[in-house]
C-alpha cells in the first residue's frame, strides 16, 4: 500500500515535515462518519502556497496517484477518503486574506481560512461573510460542496457568492475562473463549474467572496407551534409575501427536547421556528411584526425574542449544535443526518411524511431545517455495532430521498455526493450525470482528482496496490 | 455551398415548409451587426418541440453539419450567425408556457417565448420574471447568452434566476441540467455550464425561471447631475448603503440629447440616472429619500418623478430605446455598443476615462449605463462606409477592454463572445478558455454546436465547401 518511492522522496524533499506518512496524521484525514467507512489516505501533504500545489500536483500526476483535497474534513458524504489511496493535500496552512475590498464589498483568501476565521479579520470592515453551515468548514472546502446553511434564504450560499476562484488542474495548471465584475457573460461559467464539484476537477488554490454589509440591526425569536405544518406554513408565506427573513429553522419536538437537555435551555417542547431579521431597526422591527401575524394564524404562539448579540449567539448554538444536543437522546449513538431539499409547495407534506416514517423506526431521530430553501435534515441516532438499525436507516434515507425527487427535489441540499449519495446523483438526474462525468474526464483524464467522488471513475488506475472497485 | 442531399430530403420530410432555403428566410437568420458581417446559415429549420430538435440534431449531426440555435435574433455580438454554414435551428414556435408554480414562485418555459409574452401570461399570478435586456428577447436566447439588463442589481441576471434547463446535446440526447429545488449540492452545476454556453454545447429546448413578487408599490424618478462622477457616485454609495434600488442607469448627456430629439421628451440634457424602487410603499418612500440625499451630496438636482404606470413606461421606453434615439445624432449611422463591466470601485474612474477617449473621436457616441453592476455601454455611431471610422471604432474598443480588464473587469458584461470577442476572452481570462474549449470538444467532439463562437473550433469540418477560417 506504499506510495512509488520516487514520489516520496519528491514530495519529502519539497515540504519537509510537511509530508507524512504517520497513521495518526493519515487516520485524522480519512473522512468516514455516519454509514461511510474511514478511508486514510496513503501521505498527507501540507501546502502553504499555490507553487506547492502546483508541484504536488505535478508528482502526483507523473505516477498517477490520487490527490484529495483537504481542508477543515468537516464534510458528511466522506469527501476527504481515499478509496484509492493516493496524497491528501492539506490546504489549512494556507489561511491569508489575499484582499479586502470595502467599496467592492468583496475578498480573496486562501482556501484554507476557515470562515470564522475570515468574519473575524472583516470585523472592523463593517462587511461579513454570510454563508454558515454550522461547522467551521475552509471556504476552499465550503466553495468544493457547495455549501449554504442558516442564512442562504437571504444571502445564498456559496453557489450565490463566489464570484471568482483559482484552480490548479489535475495537470497543475493554475487557472482563474473569472475576473471581479459583478457579471460577466464572458465565456463558459467555470466558477460555478467548480464550485460544488468535490475536488474531482481540480485543486482550489483561492477564493473571491462575495460581502455584505453587517446589518444595521438584528434581532432573533422563537416561535412554538401546534405542528410542523404551522411551522413550515408560517416561513412559505413570509417567503411568499417577499418578507426577507435572514433565517428561519424547523426543530422538531424531538430536536428541542434535545436542545433542552444538552445546553439546559427551557424551549417549549414543539415543532419550532427560529428566526431572524436583518435590516434597518424600522425594516426589522416590521417583517418581525408582519411574520408574527402570519405565525399567529398558524397556531403559532408569542414569539420569544433575543435583541442583545449575547443571546442571539446563544440561540444559534443551540440551532447549530442540536445535532449534537441530538446525541444526548442517544449516548454513544453514531449520527446519520439525511440532506433532501424539494420544492417549498412540497415541504409541508414532505416533512408530514417523512415524521409518520420516523415514529416507525427502532431507533430515535430528530428533525432540523433550512426551511425557508426546502432543506431538512433528519438526524438519525444509530447504534453503528446493530446491522438491522443500519439497515433501517438506509431504507429510510432511501424512501426520503425517493420522497424528494418525486417531488422535484434533491437528495442533497447542501451535504454533497461524495461517496455516499452517487446512486441517488444518477436516480435524480439521470442521463445528465454522463455530461459530468465527459467533463470530468476532459479535465482530468487519469482521474487522479478525488477518484469516486461523484461518480465511480471511468479510467482505470493502477491504484498502488489497491483493487480496483 | 449546398447542404448534402441526404440531408436536405430527410429535414424536407421531417418538418415540410417549415424547413426552408429560401434566400430571404436565410438572411434573416444571419446575425450581423455592429462591426460584424451577416453570415447566413445554409436552411433554416423551424421545429415546434423537443422532439423536432431531437431529429434534427441528429440528422445534421449524421452529416457533420453546422447546427446554430435561432431565438428572437437580437444578441449582438453574431451569435447567430454561420461562419461554417450549417442549419439554423429556429425556437421561436416553441414559446409554450408549460408549467408556473405560485407557491413556488417559477416556472418551466418553452424556450422560444419571449420575456415579454411571458410577463403577459403571468399578469394575473401576482408575480413576473425580471430580467429584462431592453430587446425583446427569447427566453433561451436570454439564458444562451447569459443576458441581463437594468433589473440586475435588484434581481439578477439570467444567471441568478434560471434554475434548470432542458438541453439537446450535440449528439442529441435530452437532458434536464437540474431538479426544482431552490438549492441542491447534486453534482456539476450543469445548469450555469449551459447559462452563456452561447449554443455552443447543445440546444436549449426548455427553461425553469424563478419568478418574483410584483412590487407592491413601484416608482421611478429622473435625476440629472453636474457631472458623470456625481452620478456614479450616488449609485454606488447607494449600493454600499445596502438600498434595495431595482434599477439604475445612467444616461450622458449625449445619450439625453438623443433621447429628446428622438421622443420629443424635455430631460435636462446632462449626465442623468434614471432610478427605480420596488417594495412596500413605504419602502419605495423611504428609500428614494435615502438615494435622493446622497444624490443631493453628489451634485444631483431634484428627482422628478414617474409614479404612475403610463409614466413609467415612457421613462424606461425611453431609456430602452436611447440606443436607437442615439441614431437621431446621425442618420444613417450604424451603432456599434461596447460592453465592458468593472468593479464598482474602478467605474468612475473607467468611465472618466472613456469619456475622455469619445472626445477624440471623429465620430458621436453616447454612454449608457447598468451602473449599479459597473456595466456601461458605449454607443458608437459609425459611417460602415468610412474604414477609418471602423479602425477608429475597433481602436476604441480595444483601449476600453484593456482598460476594462486591468481594472479586473471583463469585456463583456451582458452581450456574450459571439464572433466579436474571442481575443477578448483570451485576454481577460488567458489558460482559463484552454478549459472551456477541452469542456466544448468533450461535449461536443464534431464541434457542430454552434461552431466558432466563443473561440475558434479545434476540430476541423468538412464544412461543406466553406472554407476553414
Amino acid at each position: 500500500m506504499d506510495l512509488p518511492d520516487a514520489l516520496t522522496a519528491q514530495l519529502q524533499t519539497l515540504l519537509g515535515a510537511r509530508f507524512s506518512r504517520a497513521a495518526a496524521i493519515r487516520d485524522q484525514h480519512a473522512g468516514g462518519g455516519m454509514h461511510l467507512p474511514a478511508l486514510p489516505p496513503q501521505a498527507v501533504a501540507t501546502v502553504e502556497n499555490v507553487e506547492e500545489i502546483v508541484a504536488v500536483v505535478h508528482a502526483c500526476a507523473d505516477h498517477s496517484v490520487p490527490i484529495i483535497p483537504y481542508g477543515a474534513g468537516t464534510s458528511l458524504e466522506c469527501h476527504v477518503g481515499a478509496p484509492r489511496g493516493g496524497v491528501s493535500i492539506d490546504l489549512s496552512g494556507m489561511k491569508r486574506v489575499l484582499r479586502v475590498s470595502m467599496d467592492d464589498q468583496d475578498c480573496t483568501v486562501e482556501a484554507g481560512l476557515t470562515r470564522v476565521a475570515l468574519n473575524d479579520e472583516l470585523r472592523h470592515t463593517g462587511l461579513f461573510f454570510p454563508v454558515d453551515p454550522g461547522a467551521d468548514a475552509t471556504i476552499g472546502g465550503m466553495a468544493a460542496t457547495r455549501a449554504s446553511g442558516t442564512t442562504t434564504l437571504r444571502y445564498g450560499g456559496m453557489r450565490e457568492n463566489v464570484m471568482a476562484l483559482t484552480v490548479v488542474t489535475a495537470d497543475g495548471r493554475v487557472v482563474k475562473t473569472a475576473r471581479r465584475a459583478r457579471k460577466s457573460a464572458a465565456g463558459y461559467d467555470l466558477t460555478h463549474l467548480f464550485v460544488g464539484s468535490e475536488g474531482t476537477l481540480g485543486v482550489i488554490a483561492d477564493v473571491t467572496l462575495k460581502l455584505h454589509p453587517t446589518p444595521e440591526a438584528t434581532s432573533a425569536a422563537v416561535c412554538a407551534f401546534e405542528s410542523s405544518h404551522g411551522a413550515t406554513q408560517t416561513v412559505i408565506e413570509s417567503v411568499q409575501c417577499g418578507l426577507p427573513l435572514a433565517r428561519a429553522e424547523y426543530l422538531d419536538a424531538a430536536a428541542i427536547a434535545a436542545v433542552n437537555r444538552a445546553f439546559s435551555t427551557d424551549y417549549m417542547e414543539s415543532d419550532t421556528l427560529f428566526l431572524e431579521f436583518h435590516g434597518s431597526p424600522q425594516e426589522v422591527t416590521t417583517h418581525a411584526e408582519r411574520v408574527s401575524a402570519i405565525a399567529a394564524e398558524n397556531g403559532g404562539g408569542e414569539f420569544r425574542w433575543a435583541i442583545e448579540s449575547e443571546a442571539r449567539n446563544q440561540l444559534w448554538k443551540a440551532r447549530h449544535q442540536a445535532g449534537f444536543a441530538a446525541l444526548s437522546l442517544r449516548p454513544g449513538a453514531r449520527p446519520w443526518s439525511t440532506d433532501v431539499c424539494v420544492p417549498i409547495s412540497q415541504l409541508a407534506a414532505c416533512i408530514d411524511k417523512t415524521k409518520r416514517d420516523i415514529a416507525l423506526l427502532p431507533f430515535p431521530a430528530v428533525v432540523l431545517g433550512h426551511i425557508g430553501d426546502g432543506n431538512f435534515h433528519v438526524i438519525l441516532l444509530l447504534d453503528p455495532a446493530n446491522l438491522g438499525e443500519m439497515d433501517a436507516a438506509k431504507r429510510f434515507n432511501d424512501t426520503l430521498i425517493s420522497r424528494a425527487i418525486e417531488m422535484d427535489g434533491t437528495s442533497t441540499g447542501e451535504h454533497g455526493i461524495g461517496l455516499g449519495k452517487r446512486d441517488s446523483l444518477r436516480h435524480e438526474l439521470g442521463g445528465a450525470v454522463d455530461l459530468m462525468a465527459d467533463i470530468k474526464h476532459a479535465l482530468d483524464p487519469r482521474a487522479i482528482m478525488n477518484p469516486e467522488k461523484i461518480f465511480a471513475s471511468k479510467a482505470s488506475l493502477s491504484a498502488h496496490g489497491r483493487p480496483n472497485r
